[in-house]
């Protein structure tokens, strides 16, 4: 089987790196307007060959769109007028758009919209990794919207990368996401730019960094191509997420100024919660 | 040399366990007034004998005071009453007012404020690991009131367990650490309340939870019981951080709001500055 990647990046070099030593594909092609990109993914054995996008979806038979989100609901309709009978699957952080661009279209049943549950704070072909969606969960959305054959065909790629599948309504998948994955990026973006607004003697200061803040503002090294587009896309759900967090803070805020010791207990108590969910 | 450690938990007990192996202290006396953990402390073979904490100081040649920051501060006295040559340090998160009760006494020259920048989310005897501290940062303070020799002694302590030692003014460690530490847990509480709150279908969710969310929500895991203290005795720079950290993320609010989302491009550009410091 060729695979076609359309955005050679952390995800879509994961993907076809894995797929390929997996045997799943036999020929990968890549799709970058990057041309540092394209050479990286040539150099790194990512992609076999680097071809146009039309000649690329003319010339395999499942296309992977692994781009910032609003670039991949830009190609879709593209992307499905160049299709006859091959798969389209995206791999996105948001669904609900995609997939109402999908509908509109009379090829729709040949589009898989998923979401794979993984991802690093790293970018580029270089960040790519072998076996890097183990063990995690990958998202298929309004699956009754896709053809029998396609919907058999991504799923393989997911069993085959080693991941677990969910279906899930899209609405309701965006609105999951901005739980456990957009409000974490905001938190770390903005503690970023906390610490390093009001820090001025960063030596001093980053040589006591342990290894909890790393772990807190690890993601604020995630760029900002992928994520404004996601943040854009989903802003209703993030902006709701966003409020309640605000106001959880300020319930810090206030025990502190209040001196009010046992109401604090009892928000770090209930904090620990986590631990039901999360071992 | 023989150890007395007030406070088995997990940083007392790492602390026992790895002086122990390296040969630095041929006896640990635990003193700690939970008998759960007293026993835990003598089957995990991190102390050697309990003792009260008279008996027990009377007994060793160093006493660490690794129990929460509160504790310590009340102990402290009681202690220097109780040594003769002895040295004692604590291990707290905070200093500037251990720092001023030790001031007050006539043995303060026998004290050693210290804070080794290592912790994890967990705690009691069961947590503590051996090496825990390797290669991490322990910060002394105000070591021009500390007599030659127990300076000597507390360095040694360290060297032993692999850190590197900074040298800080008691003031302006506790400014740090509100950056570098104390605000990253109220964000992860204040995060893991966010989405413990909003979120009721929690099997969904949480099978979507990434490692990114982990990463973020992790020390939310933290008890109560150590980081109640930790931000009372803090209270101010938290406070100043904390503002700072929510007025940060109201700046993300309000370009969702606006749809600015050059600005939010900005905001996480300069987030991305983090990766100057934190490789």
């Amino acid at each position: 089987m060729r695979l076609t990647v359309i955005g050679i990046g952390l995800i879509g070099g994961s993907l076809a790196l894995t797929l390929k030593r997996k045997g799943l594909v036999s020929k990968v092609i890549g799709v970058d307007n990057n041309p540092v990109h394209q050479e990286q993914a040539l150099k790194l054995g990512i992609v076999d060959e680097i071809m146009s996008l039309e000649e690329a979806v003319k010339s395999s038979d499942l296309i992977a769109i692994a781009t910032p989100v609003n670039i991949a609901e830009k190609l879709l309709p593209t992307i499905l007028d160049l299709i006859d009978k091959q798969v389209v699957f995206d791999l996105g952080s948001t669904k609900e758009r995609i997939v109402n661009i999908a509908k509109a279209h009379t090829k729709s049943g040949r589009f898989v919209p998923t979401h794979p549950m993984w991802g690093t704070e790293f970018s580029g072909p270089s960040a790519a990794q072998e076996d890097a969606f183990k063990e995690k969960a990958a998202v298929v959305c309004n699956k009754e919207q896709v053809d029998e054959d396609a919907l058999k065909l991504v799923e393989q790629v997911y069993q085959t990368l080693g991941m677990h599948i969910l279906y899930m309504d899209a609405v309701k998948h965006d609105i999951h996401v901005a739980y456990v994955s957009h409000i974490s990026h905001i938190t770390s973006f903005a503690l970023a730019n906390t610490v390093l607004e009001k820090e001025k003697e960063s030596d001093a200061i980053f040589e006591l960094a342990s290894g909890g803040f790393e772990s807190t503002v690890r993601l604020a090294k995630s760029n900002a191509a992928m994520w404004v587009p996601i943040f854009m896309q989903n802003k209703e759900n993030v902006l709701d997420v966003l409020n309640e967090h605000i106001s959880q803070l300020r319930k810090f805020k206030s025990c502190l100024e209040k001196e009010n010791f046992e109401y604090l207990s009892d928000l770090i108590e209930n904090a620990n919660g986590i631990k039901r969910i999360l071992k």
